[in-house]
């Protein structure tokens, strides 16, 4: 598929994303990988591919449990279609386990399991350097109206319950994960990306990373957790 | 009074803490004042006076309205006494227009008139720079009960009217405040202080600051705008 035909509406850390028609896009999963807010960044051939295929994957599952998701139809190996929605300017952050960002905000240890999943939230905004903001200044600063915030809580505990079951079963565990969501229509819609990328997933036993922390912290080959991460989960 | 004579349980930034017995503290108030996170600081003399005027003022004011706070009496110039509390390590700020770090970290106008107050919420921790904390991460790491949080908003906003509404007549405008509270038995006590280091006031026709951004941003003589303030509010 010669996805340079069709026009490309923006290009992000991760991925660009085309139009496909006046309703849909398509979204290109990209080589390329960063962290702390683009700091640092590569190009590391393969991943895209692979996260397309993970996205896909949790998308159309999370969907038969449900959740409306932008996920329209495969497309090819580093692209699918979706729904083109109106992202909501809000990362939805459920932690389950302490890791990351939390554990350097409040000098908590990593890896303590959370007696409920915490769901957090930040604006969505580079330039700022997407600061964490709390639910009460969300519905002040008018970001979202309080029924889709329920919402957004609510799609957020509920795919935490399907990606943790599965998991489970495939001896990982879900540490936490960011989601984005949009307004398509009226309706709130998943959108984005559930990847590596975007997820931190312990292999049960050795707690080690399958994701995009083995290239944050430098603790390994990305392709080789990623590849095995698939290999896991068994797509 | 020679405090000196009395031990000294904590020297913080702005105060001293001394044993008056077994339940009551001295709070002797310094002419230190320090910004940022202590990496700006000065002693600028006569300042301990005036704060610990303020603050007496304030609590004063606050507990003939039904907060309960530490205050027990004045003691001399630069401290009264207070309840010995424990300190709950959780500032509590409310605003009810934007200014400060709320400007910075999500990118808004300053002075825009909040629709309602917002509470929020940082650890008290200086080495991990009081980091902010929603509701839902305060309950998830246990750092107070349910009742205590609820308590703690209703008692800010409480305060909030208080002072709005005395300040509102001397043409000030509260912008925004920190508190302190503590345990005393199984009580919550407002506790620390209510000054101009803690405090945003505006002069309600030029705007202009009578607080310790005048030190922060260097725009003035830090004791005249305080004892304007002093003068202003007629104590
Ligand atoms: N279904 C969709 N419709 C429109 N935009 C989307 C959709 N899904 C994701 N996006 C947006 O497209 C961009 C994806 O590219 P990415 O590389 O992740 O960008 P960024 O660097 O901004 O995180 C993001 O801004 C994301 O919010
Ligand atoms: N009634 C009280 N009983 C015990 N401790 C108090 C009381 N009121 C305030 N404190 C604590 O005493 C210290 C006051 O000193 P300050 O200079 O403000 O310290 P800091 O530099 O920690 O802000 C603070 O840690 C505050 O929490
Ligand atoms: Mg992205
Ligand atoms: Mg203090």
């Amino acid at each position: 598929m010669n996805i340079e035909k069709f026009e490309m509406l923006y290009e992000g850390k991760a991925k660009k994303i085309f139009k496909y028609n006046d309703e849909e896009v398509i979204i290109y999963f990209k080589d390329d990988v960063t962290a702390f807010n683009g700091i640092k960044k590569d190009s590391i051939s393969g991943k895209g591919k692979i996260n397309k295929k993970i996205t896909t994957f949790f998308f159309e599952l999370v969907e038969k449990e449900g959740i409306p998701t932008q996920f329209v139809k495969d497309l090819d190996e580093n692209s699918f279609i979706a729904k083109k929605v109106e992202i909501i300017p809000l990362e939805v952050i459920v932690r389950n386990y302490t890791a990351g960002s939390f554990c350097k905000r409040y000098g908590v240890e990593k890896g303590i399991k959370l007696e409920n999943p915490i769901v957090e939230f930040s604006l969505k905004d580079d330039s700022l350097g997407d600061p964490m903001i709390c639910e009460n200044v969300i519905l002040s600063l008018n970001l979202v109206e309080k029924d889709v915030l329920e919402k957004l809580k609510e799609y957020a505990l509920k795919i935490n319950e399907i990606l943790s079951k599965f998991l489970t079963e495939k001896n990982i565990i879900l540490v936490d994960y960011k989601l984005e969501f949009g307004k398509y229509n009226d309706k709130i819609l998943l959108a984005d990306e559930i990847s590596p990328d975007t997820c931190r997933f312990w292999d049960k036993d050795t707690m080690d990373s399958l994701d995009k922390d083995v290239y944050r912290e430098e603790k390994g080959d990305l392709i080789d957790k990623y590849t095995e991460f698939l290999r896991r989960i068994d797509i």
